[in-house]
């Protein structure tokens, strides 16, 4: 359940007068804030605080998270001088994640951390439209206008994603999650070409060379791309609610979970809907070779916490809990 | 191709210093912007220039479009006692639209005119959110949490929708195109017992009521959903270009057309790269039973016109041309 912290007045009351980015570049508040949903809800993992430009940041672009607006390039990057500002992304670059990922594995003892990074063409958007785009215009072009230039570009943030993600799991993350939000944007042709190379390349970096921990991928909208996801790598093909949780399953490749899909705007409904939405999302997971309950996308700020713990307790009480 | 004026140098001119809802009710400004497009283009038809809120603005809803933002209502509708400021909508509500369908089919002679209005979870989000919404939070809670008033709110939508289509063909609109832009924000279940029964009776007072005109049906982001749209009564079944068009022909039932698909974004690259994606659609639109060439989307504003007049020809040279 991402993003549940800001349905929580105790995150908010944290924030007070704190930057996205500065809060996610403190370990004392990327571990507070990473723990806040585990003392309400009884989940089965913790997802680590974060967001996708951190390591953009990190590596010097000059992004900024503004409130109400999102994530801002202020000099976006558009041509092959650009990438030269996407160097290697170091560890030393990113210390307080190192930290606060330590301090987590410390705390939540058996329950697991899962690392968090973006995926590559969310990441490209934010850079080459220098900031939320509805219809990802500019990145598109290059993408169809300047294919050598788009692998590049795609190819140096694999390279930074990988880097991310395995400073994350060295620190003891047991599984990864890679939100490319927005690949949804793009039919399955432009995919397969133009993305799909570069997110295989990040799971094959972290199933061979990071001790082969479970692989997470989502976007939102990825109904026709769900089979390629799959094929990228990912252990775990994370679906939204468009699509029924039971013809997912049948568009991936046998051997892979699923996860989702719980529309997050049903947690604004009476609790009788709520219930018997969830028990459908359960009882279709069943034909999916495993299963991984969760919402189909962030947690509404306006959803009630209340909600939130009840609904964590009925899925433990309708499945059979794994151990970790 | 909707929304071609937005790419046209000579429509900036002409919309400079009038508000968009004021453009939408000058029958003079109705129809030179609804030929703008033809001149330039060597199109089968003409799409009439209007917006999805005339009809709620004509019926007294105090909905203004901003520059920038969208449609904004000032006093959401909410509860059922707001209901009632939906009142059915008259002919003589929508003057403007009347003369300027009359003089566009006297002027297009040959050429068909294609209807235009909003569908009605696109039209109940507005209303509902007060503006444009990037979750439909408030609509979904509605609908999911109140099911009657969600019934009782889109039936007069549909009633509204009915009379605004049935005047255009009235007046001698040839086709109409129901736009149900934001509906891909649902599911099949809840489409199917949410919406489909409302589209489904405008769809059908205009097959019996109205001399039988082709019924179009357009959302973005329903490759989920395009079956259901067949069955709700469109002769013709929009597709974005999320799904690839000869996947979309297999999700919908035998006997209806499909319509689109490119990526509007494609029309930012170079010509080779376009006209190869024009031919993939066209030739994907074959193993329909009827394809209407269009893009996947509107057009987008930095859109070179030339290319547009490249891609019209294209399409006619490459497809067999029916008589109107």
């Amino acid at each position: 359940m991402r993003q549940a912290g800001r349905s929580l007045p105790e995150y908010r009351r944290l924030r007070e007068g704190i930057s996205m980015l500065d809060s996610c570049t403190r370990p004392d508040l990327i571990t507070e804030i990473t723990l806040q949903p585990l003392r309400r809800y009884d989940v089965d993992a913790a997802i680590l605080f974060s967001d996708i430009v951190v390591p953009l940041r990190a590596v010097g672009i000059d992004v900024d998270i503004k409130a109400g607006v999102g994530p801002v390039v202020e000099t976006p990057v558009r041509t092959s001088k650009d990438l030269e500002r996407l160097r290697a992304l170091e560890p030393g670059d990113v210390p307080y994640v190192t930290e606060a990922v330590g301090a987590l594995v410390a705390e939540l003892d058996e329950r697991p951390l899962i690392g968090f990074a973006g995926g590559p063409f969310t990441l490209a958007s934010y850079l080459v439209e220098g900031g939320p785009s509805k219809n990802h215009d500019k990145t598109k072009a290059l993408m169809y206008g300047e294919p050598e230039l788009w692998h590049a570009l795609l190819g140096r943030l694999a390279d930074i994603t990988i880097s991310f993600l395995q400073i994350q799991v060295a620190a003891g993350a047991s599984a990864v999650q890679l939100f490319d939000s927005w690949v949804g944007a793009v039919g399955p042709d432009d995919y397969r070409q133009a993305i799909l190379p570069h997110t295989r390349r990040i799971f094959a970096a972290l199933g061979e060379k990071a001790g082969g921990v479970p692989r997470i991928h989502f976007g939102v909208g990825t109904g026709e791309l769900l089979g390629l996801m799959g094929e990228a790598g990912a252990d775990v093909v994370g679906v939204d609610w468009r699509i029924p949780l039971d013809e997912a399953v049948r568009r991936v490749e046998p051997g892979k979970a699923l996860q989702g899909n719980l529309d997050p705007a049903i947690l604004l409904a009476p609790w009788e809907v709520i219930e018997e939405r969830a028990r459908d999302v359960l009882a279709r997971g069943r034909t999916a070779e495993g299963h991984v309950f969760n919402l189909g996308h962030g947690v509404l700020p306006e959803t009630d916490p209340d909600v939130l713990a009840r609904l964590a307790d009925l899925v433990h009480a309708e499945s059979v809990r794994t151990p970790a």
